[in-house]
């Protein structure tokens, strides 16, 4: 059976998995990159990561048709180039040549946020659909649009930068310079800034109480931990994190009025609990809104897939 | 020579052009459409208006290889039906069948932005570029997309409506519902509204002035005239009008990063006036934006060419 390897990397981490013809994933496995501090330690963690995954799942290279990197930061596909990708030791780093001299492959280079819409697109929720925008909630919003079954690059192959769509003209600088940027109130980080703030103003709610027993750490399931022990502090707060998100994503809506908006990354896996709320503020659409099927994984399928551009 | 005809319906008035197979408008003419109180009174105008048209310019329905029809409101490109379009007697009207029983030609429809978008494309200041956005500055904001070439229609035709974009959660309520739609601010209306609210805080200003000689009368070219006058009001009314406008600008960019943007409507007329603090507002990118050289024809040759879609 012939297969192919997806790699997702990320800011901290990478993960690398072998996806099978029937577009599973069939055995995956994550590394820290944040320790590595040049260009060259990078690839040899992800290299080795590879081969320890043909091992452990009896792949041959034989077996691998080809190879498929998703990239953050700033990339040029037609010279298959990721320029920087924040902290990560790239700098004009010629990805694909690198892993095509180590595994005499094919090798196809994408954004990390075009791999996630990808492999939604072609193998998730996103399946039956021309027109797709995925909207990935993290540290920042990330955004990969699909338009007539290709993924829309745009100049630079900086479209989908959705994180950036300023909707509080009187809000906060984001990290990218302008103010009141959809992620700087709608990312995961977003809100938990504001669980925090808010826990502080309220350290005798069920609230306050789950980040106590939690040693005082906020993450992205603190809020939904204690919305389900019926706390209404994190209940308002809720609901006004899912205005914020609605707004964004009606501006979506307004712009390209696509088939279905597929929301992806850690928060989305609370599914309907995050989903209905979206959908009730959002009212009557003809555009769907779902929750990423994919979930951790559209980003490695997303790359494996990528020769089907 | 062949000729088409092209026709672009507003809410008040409609203009009807031949266009040549250079893609230039021939003749033209405006009818109001303001008094028609019945769908068939409607068409029984601009069928006279294209029969005066053809008349005056020696042009026989011989010549005419088509006919283009740009509509505001939902329409139904598939069955070229108009469903509704604002006050006009449009309610689910058959306007490629009734043009086509008229005039025994092909007839194209599309809705009105997407015409401007088209005509630019094709014959105007976005005729290199493949990703283009059409911004048209009037009572609202329109917008019009084309990716790769193609009218991006989206659901239900409703793709481009750039003008719902809201970046000020905290901002007016829209006709649309919304609270804070980019054309709440950024529109000509938007812009009229507030030289009236700050000429009325200072009467004794240049801009009251050239107010007061007009009539108390304030159109789009009011804050303009004041401007090249040395008004500092003007000015600085400007300048928020700038900083508004250009954060809408940079929103699509950051959404789509197309070629270039088109901006249109009466105001783009301003030319540099309007552009150049623009540009200098958004700073360097990637994206060209540039003001219509088709202006008020963007429409009716548009409409004129979608048998070229």
């Amino acid at each position: 059976m012939k297969m192919r390897i997806g790699i997702d990397l990320g800011g901290t981490s990478a993960t690398v998995g072998i996806v099978d013809n029937k577009y599973k994933v069939l055995c995956k496995s994550s590394i820290i990159t944040s320790d590595c501090r040049t260009e060259k330690a990078l690839f040899d963690k992800i290299e080795e990561c590879i081969y320890d995954l043909m091992d452990n799942s009896n792949v041959t290279l034989k077996d691998i048709e080809s190879i498929g990197f998703g990239s953050p930061g700033s990339i040029d596909i037609e010279s298959g180039i990721t320029r920087r990708a924040g902290n990560l030791p790239l700098r004009n780093t010629p990805v694909v040549k690198i892993l095509k001299d180590e595994f005499g492959k094919d090798v196809y280079l994408d954004n990390d946020a075009n791999c996630a819409v990808w492999g939604e697109y072609n193998a998730g929720v996103a399946k039956e659909y021309n027109n797709v925008v995925m909207v990935t909630l993290g540290t920042g919003i990330g955004g990969g649009i699909i338009i007539d079954g290709k993924i829309l690059h745009g100049k630079d192959n900086r479209a989908g930068e959705v994180g950036h769509v300023v909707i509080d003209i009187n809000g906060k600088r984001c990290s990218c310079g302008r103010i009141g940027c959809w992620e700087t109130l709608a990312s995961t980080r977003a809100l938990i800034e504001r669980v925090k703030l808010e826990a502080e103003h309220a350290p005798y709610s069920t609230l306050g109480n789950v980040i106590a027993d939690d040693n005082g750490i906020v993450d992205g399931k603190t809020l939904f931990t204690a919305m389900k022990l019926g706390c209404n502090v994190a209940k308002s707060i809720f609901m006004d994190y899912v205005k914020l998100l609605g707004i964004g994503i009606l501006n979506i809506i307004d712009v390209l009025r696509p088939d279905i908006i597929v929301l992806g990354g850690g928060i989305s896996k609370e599914g309907n609990t995050l989903l209905d709320p979206v959908l009730n503020y959002i009212g009557e659409t003809s555009t769907l809104i779902k929750t990423s099927t994919l979930n951790d994984d559209s980003g490695i399928i997303g790359a494996a897939l990528l020769y089907l551009k």
